[in-house]
């Protein structure tokens, strides 16, 4: 599960390129873990097509997990939910006037039937967690990456 | 634009079967207008190709004015007004927990480049005001219709 | 509907001087659609005789959307919108204390029989988009441009 | 200053017949203080000529505090405040979703140059109380009234 | 009623020298209005003797209208309302961390019996016009600066 | 420190009869533990003087805590913590239209210099939970106390 | 994968007995799509050591995902998560003061470097689904349920 | 009880070194106080054996009041207090999405059986004064101290 040369496990959509700076932290800890990602900004509202094309297809390509990362009315985490069975983690991004309590209430009260795996607002870095945690379900390695890491932190 | 044997101006959709008491004043309001509409149920997440199909079409089928009713992260309103080019009025519902502040955020705060025009937590009644209101724009007899009612509410 | 030499069709009023750079990008983005519009600058309370004239002569103005922008106990909308048939586009201003929620709240909320087309907190550009979007119902020509603008952004 | 026979010196609008029983103990202080008062039912956004001549009027019927009372995007107490030199005390109704916030800062969160006295969400009964505080700044009879009142309580 | 050499009318009394910036376009406007005021800072939670004693005193000393400013828990304006017969104006402090909310609701939601008239956060200037409507309940002469001070604002 | 003939370590005060029954959990957790306690009654707006007077006297009469309950703008704590060196309680009555958080702000952001220790809104339990472990600071029976109702609920 | 006679791989955790109720909707999921399940009761604060134990030997039981239930103050799901590798659904459970958002924001704002996945208020079903597709990350079988739920709910 | 050559009566502890500026005032007011103290840093989620421990031994080695300061979803009090008899005083740190309104949730609405005294949103000097009252419940000395202290601001 090394990151160079193999194929991405996890998928990372945000819904504009001025997101990037906020989900960098996401980028980072991954490579940290040596797990392989790929990164695409298209917003659900501007590009659907677009999104629907990148979220139904991604079981085919590899992926396991996706992140995705928006702002305000964030409802790019629940539309790509709508196209994959693979667990969608959200990241609501903070905004100016309501500090992100818009984005997070339009991620994490998703109704019946289509679960999103919120993490805090601007909690790049814990999606990366959470990601390689939901990978270990099913692989020893990632789940050993993960004990790692938090005793790293315990020993920090 | 009588409602008899004419062909849908309105097209009202709501993500959720349970949603129907709610909205109904929307309906009952149109046809006090005589403003002929369609209704779909059908939830964005649950039933995303479905969705995507009734908003894709719906210019073609003369629909001139959505209405969309939903709760909680309340994406339908979104995601049907990425599909067409025509104006989508927003419901959010009231829920359970929050008031609705969730569905009123999920859908008023939407991003730049999609716009929805988003009524009151259950503004059916108004939503379906606005929508003829919106015809009005282009047809003297719908802007007629909001005149008599305005006055008709001014001498209640 | 381009926009020289023409009447405006749609009417732009905002609560304060101060007000105008939040909404230089709804004015910007009607421009770039070749849809005439006025602005006029009073606020419902410090001049509410001023406001009444202004929203009682639109239609016979030529004006068919109305775009009100202000911020916290933002009143003007639904004052404006109690003396005009037109639909009313509600842009709440982000606030200094509360970030905009009370300028939202004071304006998405409006009770049965008036209704407003709320957009975000401070989203201009998406008020002139919604704009043309209500003018489609009743024009071709609006439509396209709308479909115009959709591809634009989704090929962008 | 007593309630009989005598011109009201408090003028109490609502927005909504549906508010009266939420109002009825502002009534009833007045009446245990002998202030005398009108009452009016009309809406700023349904029936704005109607205010507009209530509160134009209301110096010149003897008038001295006004008492306004709405719900939801609850613009009436401004409405009333922009045509009126008399304070104007407002009571945010309750609102069964979002508990009465949303007519609380409609009302509050007045704009610079004209103010209203906000009390309590449903705070009716205190609404009397300041309106006979209000009046008590120029009549001693009517500070007196207060006096006894606090007295009152401090015994009870 | 002229300023110089008149006992002052209004009272204002802060929490903290720190509300000083915030409140002075409270003394601006009544130094316009030409109504004499004392300015007072004392906490109601450091020292509670002298506020006390400030409050139950302000009656004798000329008072009519009292200005209480403090923020966060803010209960300036609740304790001098239950010392004093006189109005009193509240006016919530922004604060750095919510914004103000917590002040506002500090200061609006008071239980009955004593009421406070709250005017926006921040509004130091409206607290200001709305202590000269209170006297203007009593006074021609006041009353008749609003009026002015209105035609003023409707012409500006 | 046995509840009978005691004299009253922990002295409770509510601003309102209403209060009560949210209340009684307090009491009856004190007498499992066996700590005797003074109930009052008095609100801080209506019965100045007199919460004045049992704060300032609490110190004299034996109480070593004190727990303070209201609702809405509620100023009961701070303003016993004004008159006492005991540590104060305080417990945030739920509201009717807000649930409680106009209680909770209004007694948990405490300005500099006079803190109260808020527990959770209805929290009356937790209050006399957290009034023992005070007095436990100082003495080891009461703390054996908590240390053993510890016991208990892992036990449970 | 089938629930019988197999070793949990989700181990459900609530904070109190009183939270089955609202939990029962993820149990009853989880065994329809077979997917086999131990349920635990324990509150992080009123049984630290027995919670620790639970979490601290989850792996070892077998168990690859965590779903943890919660209200107010809801630590539960960030004790667990300090303790266990696997990956940790939380559930805020709705209150019946503030609605659940204390529940919410006491879980979905994890300090960075222990994250959980937060679902909507009460939302117990969707935290099964979540469950299930975290399992599909590394097992076919898993990821085949969500696509025929998926399938199902589109024909529903 | 002078703070030099003294063994701490209370235990600091807070979640991240990023928390210590804030945390400061409360230090310096102990020093002012001349009470004892220690500090601590340690996360509850990326320490929990390290804060587990503190806390467990905190008795043991003289502790009699703990200060716990923490952010976001803000467990380390709760964490704390379920390890220990002490009253534990919690502070929410200001957070920049949400102002500390998370945080303040996270630590006020601690469930039955387990609570903490919070203060306001970084509060840190209250959280002194108020540890030094809870030590005064059992010692004259300290009791002194804050009559002193009051006296103090009362003649500022």
């Amino acid at each position: 599960m090394s990151a160079e040369n193999k194929a991405p496990l996890v998928g990372i959509i945000m819904g504009s390129e001025s997101d990037m700076p906020a989900m960098e932290p996401c980028m980072k800890q991954l490579e940290e873990f040596g797990v392989p990602y790929e990164v695409k900004v298209a917003s659900a509202h501007r590009k659907p097509a677009e999104v629907h094309e990148w979220a139904s297809t991604a079981v085919d390509r590899g992926i396991r997990v996706i992140v995705a990362a928006a702002g305000k009315a964030a409802h790019l985490g629940g539309v790509v939910a709508a196209y994959t069975p693979n667990p969608v983690i959200t990241v609501p991004m903070k905004t100016s006037d309501l500090g992100g309590l818009d984005s997070l209430l339009s991620m994490v009260q998703m109704p019946s039937g289509v679960p999103v795996a919120c993490v805090a607002i601007n909690g790049a870095k814990n999606a990366a967690i959470l990601a390689v945690q939901m990978l270990g379900t099913g692989c020893d390695e990632a789940r050993q990456k993960i004990v790692d890491f938090k005793e790293g932190m315990a020993n920090a």
